[in-house]
């Protein structure tokens, strides 16, 4: 087969999903999975565990897509009625799979038991499917060939789901379609607006388009990750062409980029980035942190092996703290106030003198609600490096939400550290 | 309006789901709130930013729901087309909002800056809707009646789309239909594992049924939820049948009790109940944390107004720091090892002392995947809480995952402290 865009579409059948009490993480899975390799998702569907319904919903599917991979609704129980509505839907019978109930005896060997009758239908399936083994569950996989399109049933356990999708399916598929090679990288930003990127950026954005480069704005607190996307039949060429666009990006925006994503690549965090860094150098963190009050830390902490670079914290929350620990003038804090210059500057120099540490960051701010003056709104916050050599700090203002402005500080602290290891 | 059962659909629009770099949290939140408020949903579907197949999926949608909820693509960006698409299917002209953009020009102001061209055209909406004012971002909801439908446009920002969804959506669905009576509680547990809990509350569970009570286990790291949901005509004898299980419930798990939460009203979570036993008492609080590495403070000063009962923190995450800034005698550290009762125990002592606090946490533990001794694996953690009378500790072994463990960790402290304060 051949043929200019292959197309996929995603049904997951179950009411756990349509009640809200599962996030459907299967789906993303697929997804990735598929675009990874060139296959578009043209869209996802969650639906009941309902005979018209399924019907229905695969009926639209068809219309739209080359491929239909379903997940759910394969249990021994009675609210599981995928496999009799495909059986119907396809107009065939069942027949027994010698094959799925050996996989489903090993299943319960492994537990050391007997299968019951109820699992015993679970090697029933549709006269004319080819099984798909699951070696990790009880429900086989059921892959059609209807009409020129591919429709394929998948368990809804998430584990038993990616074994089989990712070894069985994809390859399966792979084979079936001649697939374009696709090619994804994301700039990594923070420190500026989504609206402001957009502004600044609006030209080499247009120039995009005469390439056929996709490009996605994806903002989280205080970052903007932004995507291209390229699809063609030459991978080289795809790369470079991307390349060249991240090039001529960086000329415009390069202060706001903190680091790349290629997709499929786990991408490398702020924290990640500096203890990274920090391994490299041999070298030491200590914080001192007032309205982030640990955030900051346990940022830097959720890393792995960060004990080797990581040392220590003061949360110096109240004033008194700040004063015995940090060695910050009560002058200073009640002529300038907790959050200025001289009291963020106070914090690192001395916490990292106290920890020993080559590095320190330190933050104080109002994050609301309650804590504002006239002159220093919500949002406002001092954020100060300290090195060997020098102490840099920095004012910010962000916004009015507490868990935001916590988040939206402790980034700008992480991005402030990075450029000067960067240097 | 009323009818036997009303139905929902939610639509997810945007290329960023349908490529897999985001999971779709948006839909079950809107699905939890619609079904606790006794609207089902039929189906969720995410489609891509792409005109034609907006429109298709609306037309589907409205072919078997009442109530249509769209999220996402509405930013200020070219590849967002929504609100065009929305103002072409209902076949009406665009309008400026006078109230958009006083919102839009509030969340600029906040941030000390003029509304850029681009965002200004964010305060255009379709002259048939009614405009939903967002009080966390700059793109307006959209509500649209249509053929005796209801359809809803919201921005795909999470904190954006459920403040707007529970504060606005909601209630103006809930004036147009009659809605059945719905009692949701929930009881809180820490310490105690969903299978274990589930057969302790065997026979309990089994009861419900007769009284057509549903219970869904909702477990997070450490936590497990158990929600009660009943639905009927009369409130007042629902809520009574309700509350009298919980009262059976708690002849049987108290001790692993911490609080309840009623649907609708804003739970407490233990940090939460923490501040207001700490505030209600006029004492205060400090901690020293190691695994945790800043995240139970992190917790504490996630409430606002934290200032006013917590007063620091050391993080001791090297050996050094807890000998230095926490008297633990490198002798004990090097006999007993970091992770012991004795040196958890002298760090709760020693913060306690050196920040003068009524009360102070201490935890010390190895969240891996690092650091594990073969008498101390990975998950090993020690929790020491200090008062002016005592020092209470106790020894928890959690799992493998370093985040969950830095979680569960946490909350296992926070209880600890919760149930000296209820003392």
């Amino acid at each position: 087969m051949e043929k200019k865009e292959i197309e996929a579409e995603i049904i997951t059948i179950g009411d756990e999903i349509l009640i809200g009490q599962v996030i459907d993480t299967n789906s993303a899975y697929i997804a990735t999975l598929l675009n990874l390799n060139g296959i578009s998702v043209k869209q996802i569907s969650s639906v009941s565990d309902n005979r018209e319904h399924i019907i229905k919903s695969l009926d639209e599917a068809q219309q739209r897509a080359d491929i239909i991979l379903m997940t759910g609704g394969l249990g021994p129980t009675k609210d599981d009625i995928t496999k009799k509505t495909l059986c119907e839907y396809f107009n065939t019978s069942m027949r027994f799979d010698e094959q799925a109930y050996k996989d489903i005896e090993a299943i319960f060997a492994a537990y050391g038991k007997e299968v019951t009758p109820i699992n015993r239908l679970q090697a029933e399936v549709p006269e004319i499917c080819i099984t798909i083994r699951n070696h990790n569950g009880t429900a086989p996989g059921m892959w059609f060939e209807y009409q020129g399109k591919i429709i394929v049933s998948m368990p809804g356990v998430p584990y038993e789901m990616k074994a089989m999708m990712k070894n069985q399916i994809l390859p399966k598929l792979k084979e079936q379609y001649k697939l374009p090679s696709i090619v994804h990288k994301t700039i990594l930003t923070q420190g500026i607006g989504e609206s402001y990127l957009a502004d600044l950026i609006a030209e080499w954005e247009n120039d995009l388009t005469t390439d056929n480069i996709k490009l996605a704005y994806l903002p989280s607190p205080g970052m903007v990750r932004l995507r291209l996307s390229a699809k063609g039949n030459n991978a080289e060429k795809l790369n470079l062409l991307v390349d060249q666009k991240i090039e001529d990006l960086k000329k415009i925006i390069s202060e706001f980029i903190y680091g790349y994503e290629t997709f499929g690549e786990p991408s490398e965090t702020l924290e990640q980035i500096i203890g990274r860094l920090l391994k490299e150098k041999k070298q030491t963190l200590s914080t001192a942190e007032s309205c982030t009050g640990g955030y900051i830390a346990h940022l830097i902490t959720k890393v792995p092996g960060a004990s080797e670079y990581y040392v220590g914290s003061v949360i110096s929350y109240s004033y008194g703290i700040k004063e015995t620990e940090l060695d910050v003038p009560k002058e200073i804090i009640e002529t300038k106030g907790a959050v200025s210059q001289p009291v963020v500057e106070q914090m690192a120099k001395a916490i990292r003198g106290k920890y020993k540490t080559d590095y320190s960051i330190a933050a104080s701010g109002i994050a609301g609600p309650g804590g504002s003056t006239p002159d220093k709104p919500v949002g406002t916050v001092w954020i100060a490096i300290a090195t060997s050599e020098t102490i840099i700090s920095e004012k910010f203002l962000f916004g009015t939400n507490r868990e935001r402005n916590i988040q939206k500080t402790a980034n700008a602290a992480l991005n402030m550290l990075r450029k000067e290891l960067e240097k």
